[in-house]
């Protein structure tokens, strides 16, 4: 038997990882776990929310159960598994919870290569350093960071847009930046010009790009 | 008529990325072009290598021929495109040499997504800061970033791990760093102790892993 268990937001919601998945694989042949984890803010030196720990915990449980049997469970995740994705907190609570069997990680393609590609803009070129950062962090920290890199991806914008252009304008980076909503979508929508999202709803699958030397 | 340019480091090798696109595509259906595209060491603040430039103009030139004649051309690279690749080279070229017309990204697994999953460690989790750089940046520099991320993947590190090494056991980091050597490739290494890979003749495709906390 193979399992795949789906990762949702909400008890009533649909798993988009699901949805993409059964795009590229047969989905009907397995069986599909659906399992909720809720959508917090993580921060790693922080003691994790309890819901958010139980919803690993009990997902792991679950997984370990079928494995134990004999069975195979596949987890999809939105994007590469290794950023920013409930993929690796599960393979954490995998290990917790005492399974010490095999798990491997399937790589993918992450937002921050697709929003690169929608934008048309490389991540690195020669010797360049790229950082990939929440754009949740404190203004002096994220200007001490742009300093020293050539490449800055923000993920997690949606709620600070104005706090980071504002940021970037003092910094003289504004015009290098373009952001993309919902890359890989369908719906995907690009403002080379940041200060035009301002007044928009922005999806929380959105991603700003920096690049201090345009090519 | 659809184009296939195949970049090769050798006029008498073979191109690893057309190999890659033979076990996804069926290429006997398109015109294979090979171009050389020298490897040389391309540093963003300093003039271009004359003989590489010269390989991105030609390339440029012999696809908008074939552009300007209504046929299609892809460009295949290894990994993500937008990651240290040729292709953002050609791009440039492209329009500098005048192209105006529709160029397509198209995002791909990345050898950053693919070396931290062959490693099973994530790259980002919760509030994390993730910084890509090539190995042959100065200590300083390379400390100095160190100090404000939580992991790091030094790129090009082949032929610089000694001195790599010898830095991360000065910073108390060498026990959170991995090596993957020829990930994706079908005959990857992993060093979890990589003082262990230093008398090891490594690849050009080899990647080191550092994560501040490991999970």
């Amino acid at each position: 038997m193979h399992h795949l268990v789906a990762p949702k937001a909400h008890d009533e919601g649909e798993s988009t990882a699901l949805a993409i998945a059964a795009g590229v694989i047969e989905v009907a042949a397995k069986n599909i776990l659906t399992h909720r984890f809720p959508m917090k803010h993580v921060r790693r030196a922080q003691e994790v929310d309890g819901e958010l720990a139980s919803a690993w915990e009990e997902a792991a449980r679950a997984i370990i159960q079928r494995l134990d049997a004999g069975e195979d469970v596949a987890f999809p995740t939105l994007g590469d598994p290794a950023i920013y994705s409930t993929g690796f907190y599960v393979y954490e609570a995998l290990a917790a919870c005492g399974w010490a069997g095999r798990v491997e990680v399937i790589p993918g393609v992450s937002s921050v290569g697709a929003s690169a590609a929608s934008a048309n803009m490389p991540l690195c070129l020669g010797d360049e350093r790229l950082v990939v950062l929440p754009a949740t962090f404190e203004d002096e920290k994220i200007a001490s960071l742009l300093q020293q890199v050539d490449v800055a991806v923000f993920m997690k914008v949606y709620r600070v847009l104005p706090r980071i252009v504002e940021l970037l304008e003092s910094l003289g980076m504004l015009e290098n930046a373009v952001l993309v909503e919902r890359t890989s979508c369908g719906n995907e929508r690009i403002w080379h010009d940041v200060r035009a999202a301002l007044s928009e709803d922005l999806h929380y699958f959105s991603t700003l790009l920096v690049r201090k030397n345009r090519p």
